[in-house]
């Protein structure tokens, strides 16, 4: 049976006037886009031209919900009630099904950004709360949430698919979560070594730690960080050599069962 | 064949710490629920506890999107792009519809507010992006639009069912549109008056104009104001005197024909 | 000599078509206005209004800043940025320095609203961001803080003058912070209790904890709740019996010293 | 007598995680910066970088309000009361003031933004706003504004200094106004020409209309966009052509009377 991986993108975070990454050249080589929906980045408009790109490029879409703060982009922790988060949720997956809708394209997944991400990667009350979002609105959602998180666990326990998520330009720790961004080996910083930690995690399932262990890692997706200024030389060249080490490069619904 | 009306009411419009309405007595009395969506009113927990006290009463439910104006509570004009105005009602009826099916409930319909529902009783671009936003999502839903206005033109021209909504409680011009709430004469002031004028709405299908005329009006749902002090009493009494006329007070789908 | 005491309430936490709070009637019983500044609550007509108001009753006035948090009312923590916080601070202040210039009033103080305030009462990062933007705009102006709080000590080390702010109706731990509001025994319920709280605080600077200890509290200036539904009850019975007891009500400004 | 003219550029309108503008360079060419102030783009840190930027560069700095339409980036009209438009004006000067004051700066002017500039070029209640704004909180700050229109008569009549504005890659048509962006013909497409316009504006008092015309216009400050690809190119161009014209380039405070 063949290997299968995800290339997915954080995608659609321009606003108004202002512009963010490029899913022009992206969206060659990346499966799945991960669409901001207006409440870290993300217009209306923004939304739409993001998915009707997608559409274009043969990439499947997903939504990508922020915490409420558009000046910190989502990426600030916010104490935020698990009714409220679980909310907030469905609200924003409501809005891009919509646009997306308009657009002929249904949505594939939910991954949620920032803050939102790495509070629920760790405490079970926001990871509940977006999960029960996700079954509210569509179970057969795919929750895409990191190997080993609190995400993992409520999305099994309480039934709906997850694809775990790996990070080829970030360094992990032995517990299997990120080096966080202040420390300074938090990042890969070689394109090649990246390439070559990616490889490795979707081949063997395991990653060498920044302390020198080497740990599991299970990864059905692998996040490229769209608004870095190297994502797309990155994209390209990951999706080249996934595909001549024999794997194959496809949208997590091609691959991941559903609930 | 008997005569029906609804009873509609902005609903949902109080934002995080800030309440405004009374829904809880309303929705005693009224059929369908025009419910914010968080573009000048409502947030994604308010929208929520208002679908769900709305499925608790047997109250239709439908989304009410305005311009993007907190501060202005989508009251002030603003020049939006065609192309804009149809993306934010297609991004703000998605967000509603996902809480109603978290709840277990459709939407029945879209009625602008606001600032939105103004220019687009003349403005044919906005009326127009309105209409192709619902027939992007869900070209059952039903648009709710003065009789006569570029709305329940462009309804029909391009194919989606509209309702004609009613104001008992203002007055209007022989041209068959409001006067404005800036004019002395804009309200119709005492409640007895403005029942009399919703009755005569819809057994007749005509209402006497501000200047003195009679003109035609069609009317499918009369709109409480749900931050009118008096709301709930117009409500109560209203539909008593309807229900006496022998005018049968339900919600639009089951009495307007869809697309 | 006397003994002085200011009463200071939450005020302009209206926004657009929102109210909240009784500027109206409170301002009849304070003597000191904490206006929100935008970020949490208040706009810049609602600031404004409160501002002119608060000089027509001989009500000294002071920026209230908060966390940019509308939906959440200011309440929900956010991990921001000590650089972060200071220039909202200092933004804060100025706007609202800026509406009162209009209407010919000085600023007098500064208190800090909702989960900054929390933070800051034991983080010394959010303290001392607080302390420098005060600093850096006017350092004349007064921080007003709980005693014994990191604001507290901040001030003091960087030379700003702090005035204690007390709270009649909330139980305080032996440590001398507030009882959280989520537990059972966060308030104290009765008035006649509170206000004897208020008078033994002022007059003996000490208050009972929740687990039965008596601990010292210096107070400068007690907060009236401006939200709450007994507020100007609470206000003029407490006024007046300060005055009965001999405590001079007055604002910061006439007894606390500047830096 | 010398000849001077001031270079002005709409600046510090990042926002959060968006960048926009090259203030880096920009500000090496440019006399004074117009700094937006958070309603249409700018936050806090935003603001103090750029003001920082400023006096580094030796550039004064004047505050930029817009409309409170981040996601239009305050270019869409609003009609907003004239009430609220002088309170959003006071505030957003406010703001700046502070943080200007926290890096030891003194605002030197006040130039509306986007759709707030253009109404106020022909409304009259709009421009007398802005000048009740800018009296209310200093007399002394100059007004930036096309010559001929309602906030230059506003401002004159109303007694505060105006510096008159004009556009060098912009097309006027013979009563005094810019042709719209949607027309063809909006923009002056070389640079050579562009200053060559100015210098004629600045040297002659004249510029030919899009109708073939000479027009009279008077000019104390040309506005270099700084959202536009070729700003800085255009900036330092013009600046040299300038001198080398013998015309002094030098902030508005040096050659405008304050009132």
């Amino acid at each position: 049976m063949p290997l299968y991986v995800d290339l997915n993108s954080d995608s659609g975070e321009s606003f108004g006037r202002w512009k963010l990454g490029n899913e022009e050249e992206l969206f060659k080589y990346i499966t799945s886009a991960s669409i901001a929906c207006g409440f870290h980045a993300g217009d209306p408009s923004v939304m739409r031209r993001t998915v009707r790109l997608a559409k274009e490029r043969g990439v499947a879409v997903g939504a990508h919900p922020g915490l409420p703060d558009l000046m910190g982009f989502g990426r600030r922790f916010m104490e935020v009630s698990p009714q409220d988060l679980e909310n907030y949720v469905i609200y924003q997956i409501g809005a891009l099904h919509a646009i997306a809708r308009a657009e002929g394209m249904e949505l594939q997944h939910v991954k949620p950004h920032g803050a939102m991400y790495n509070a629920a990667w760790t405490r079970r009350d926001y990871a509940e709360a977006i999960v029960r979002a996700i079954k509210a609105f569509d179970p057969k959602l795919i929750l895409v949430a990191p190997y080993g998180s609190e995400m993992h666990r409520a999305a099994e326990e309480m039934g709906i698919a997850v694809a775990f998520e790996a990070f080829a330009d970030r360094n992990y720790r032995s517990d299997g979560r990120l080096v966080p961004r202040s420390h300074p080996e938090a990042l890969v910083r070689s394109i090649d070594e990246a390439i070559e930690r990616a490889i490795r995690m979707v081949s063997e399932g395991r990653v060498k730690t920044v302390d020198g262990k080497d740990i599991e890692i299970r990864v059905h997706t692998i996040c490229i960080h769209g608004d870095s200024p190297n994502a797309v030389e990155m994209a390209k060249r990951l999706r080249a050599r996934l595909e001549e080490a024999g794997i194959r490069v496809a949208p997590l619904r091609e691959f991941v069962r559903r609930a």
